[in-house]
């Protein structure tokens, strides 16, 4: 990895030269596991006591923190996981990357077409009439189905499996293991067995995508199952047939959506979280770890639990549910009270 | 992909052949999306709107919807999605396919036996003693174990890692990125540490089972875990060893079955539905999305919710829960009333 | 598989050597599947009625069990999981390995160290710089990277790919189609879109861990993602960047543990949990399958449920709701009868 001196660091981060400003950071880490030699940051008050005991360099600290007097070299900036971000940015090492050009050990059809500046690794295996577009790298192992077109400066990782008439665009990125266009889960019972629909549609996946690794995008029954231009998509989800996501969602791991799923532009789904086939979720709306959403959802709203309901409505009936034992209890005695009452005023 | 003229397809859906039957259709889309050129579709009266906005050439639509007079071609049939399904088997264009044979690029062991007629593509690795039935498609980068049998007019997509000693029916579709084989999650603690227990079992996959992409089926502790003829397994499913599922399932994405569960015939599990080891699951049970199921199921029964319960007491519980805050507030209030009677009471 | 006879087993088990020592026994079934040359097992009286209708050669059973008087061999053990495991062990048939060396069809960077005794198969790449070593074993279609770091004695099944800079330790088995080392999912919205924060950090994987298939372990942001010596993970479990996992844990299949989680030392997670990001998990504590972990956990407790509970409480919520529908219907009840018995004393 790179290295940068205090001062390089200081200069990045808006901040006065500190003293010492030629002393060599190697890194960024907590403030636990940060050595003499690497920079560390603190984000809130609950960190005060791991400051006071750090091995840091330098700690990059938010102004709203209240920093005590130290001796220590403090970067004293307006938003610490933003100038962190910064940070890593310098720090990171670059991707290693087969060199441009179509290894000796790749299969690549001949009907392809590799753009100049394209980079085809090593046990590579390209369809025919499949297109590659420049600065797009192909890791070792991706296997890419006849008529598939890549757009430019996108980085598939190795052994990802992008299947027949698939459609990519510019700068997207897909991690190892995932796989698109696997057919539909689509079946009807004949009387005597599941007999396939064909799954005759495709996938667009739009500019600025990312894709996490063992991520499962089926192709669509007709037309495309769609993932919006700049959304995120993390580890081991599953997107069915025919879903369409807007534009800019973050959908964290493990999340399933069934087919025909809608998410509008801006959702955020938590880890886990399920999606019913044919369900809406509404533009900005956003769904905690692990909800099951069995109804269209309105924009802009919070929802979580299974059933996913308003999170507010979630979180009254969990605390309801915390008392609910007690509850129980409750109404034994008071209905034997009611029933003395009752008896009492009987025999008045 | 192929295309087709009005008048072919009406006489596919056995319909009386329309005005301009010569017109050529591309495809099939929903009727939001269907171009001029192609076909569509109207399942439900709640779609009407959108049959009047639609561009298609010409909607299929179910018998049961009140169609309105219009001046469009349509095909009215008794079952919409078995038409639609009719007219996608039309439409749909073969799956690309090494040729029969084996590829140059493909290593396969002297002593393995590829049928004539079977295709193993470029960086497939097949082992030791492995038979390929005639009609079998190993696509690039599958990797087949020493002793793996797999029968006929199967067909396994890129990546596919099937691991030693597993046996294949014949017409099984395994998707890209799935892995059959490896050993079950089994240990014992010696007291220092979890030490391994062999699996030395296998795994068995019936004739006319397909298995999506991403999808884990472990190998038995002992005998074999074993996927009933014609079942049908979603991607991302979890399947642990000695598991044993009966023909006809259904399992959507993303389900986990633990170690020594079993399925009968014809049972459905929603998406994430997780079922408990040594649990099983009657004939034609049913359980909806997310599901924990933790005891047996009786056949034919429908089981919905965390844990899962029957279906109706499910949503029974949940419409109570809904009014759970609402109860807690009028336990309040009926107590205090008490209280005042009580004292009342006492008064007199 | 290899065979050995009743007297053998018997002597493996520290058992009296039965009638028909010679009898050759070629493996271990439950005892409704064991055929005459089988050993089958009884650990307990639930299934007495099996061990009636066996047609296994020799039954192992637990001393607690009331075995009645049979003819049939028994073997009478303390603990038959763990003679079944001890027999297992006989039993096992070696995994077929690459042969030691590099296979031809492999391409391994002229940078790379491989140690004499370790096997890299065919369609492997190594990346530069990366080292392995002796007695590891890379299968067909795994993908290492550059700088990684994989110890003596680990076996790496097929089309794994272990991204740049990871570090293994010794006798580690990673299982077919997993993913070390992708990006963490950390992005910073800038005004615009979901900018990429860099993840300059690493994946350390400690001695004797096993990872199983189509698992995700991210690369950390900074400083490193770590698994703890010893600890067993199965299939389709996703851990999210900078998590830290403690030794000899057990990490049932599809648990997702978000970022910077931490698990401590024999943590055991059921089918399916999930960790929310920062939380602790304390030592020695367990989570029931499907459990949601929403805030820390002490040590050596057991939660369950969704969200996590201490386990009895969950119980003692799940009963009560189970009644919560009558309850309602109680409630009408009594406030009808207070309200009766208001009317009666102000009629008084």
């Amino acid at each position: 990895m790179p290295t940068f001196t205090l001062g390089e660091l200081a200069k990045l981060l808006n901040c006065p030269a500190p003293v010492g400003a030629g002393a060599v950071i190697t890194g960024v880490a907590t403030l636990q596991e940060a050595g003499p030699q690497e920079l560390s940051f603190l984000g809130s008050d609950a960190y005060l006591d791991q400051f006071h005991a750090a091995r840091a360099a330098a700690v990059i600290a938010s102004r709203k923190v209240r920093v005590p007097e130290t001796s220590r070299t403090v970067f004293v900036v307006d938003n610490a996981d933003l100038a962190v971000a910064q940070v890593l940015e310098r720090f990171a090492p670059p991707v290693p990357r087969p060199a441009p050009g179509v290894d000796s050990a790749a299969r690549v059809a001949a009907t392809a077409v590799i753009a100049n500046g394209a980079a085809v690794g090593p046990m590579v295996v390209v369809g025919a009439r499949a297109k590659v577009g420049t600065g797009t790298v192909l890791h070792s192992g991706v296997v890419i189905g006849d008529d598939v077109v890549i757009g430019e400066h996108c980085e598939i990782f190795p052994n990802v499996v992008i299947r027949e008439r698939i459609t990519l665009g510019n700068r997207v990125i897909i991690n190892a293991g995932t796989v698109l266009g696997t057919d539909g889960f689509g079946y009807r019972w004949d009387g005597t067995k599941h007999a396939k629909i064909p799954q005759i549609g495709t996938v667009v996946v739009e500019d600025d995508v990312e894709i996490g690794s063992c991520v499962c995008i089926d192709r669509a029954k007709f037309s495309a199952t769609r993932i919006g231009k700049g959304t995120k998509i993390d580890n081991l989800v599953q997107i069915g047939h025919n879903v369409v996501i807007g534009p800019h969602c973050i959908i964290v791991g493990q999340v399933g959506l069934a087919g025909s799923s809608r998410l509008g532009a801006g959702v955020v789904l938590g880890g886990q979280v399920a999606v019913r086939d044919h369900v809406t979720v509404g533009d900005g709306a956003s769904a905690g770890a692990c909800s099951a959403i069995a109804n269209d959802i309105k924009p802009n709203t919070i929802v979580s639990g299974t059933p996913a309901l308003p999170h507010r409505q979630n979180l009254r009936e969990q605390a309801a549910l915390r008392r609910l034992p007690a509850l129980l209890d409750e109404m034994r005695k008071l209905q034997a009270e009611v029933a003395l009452l009752k008896k009492s005023i009987e025999e008045k």
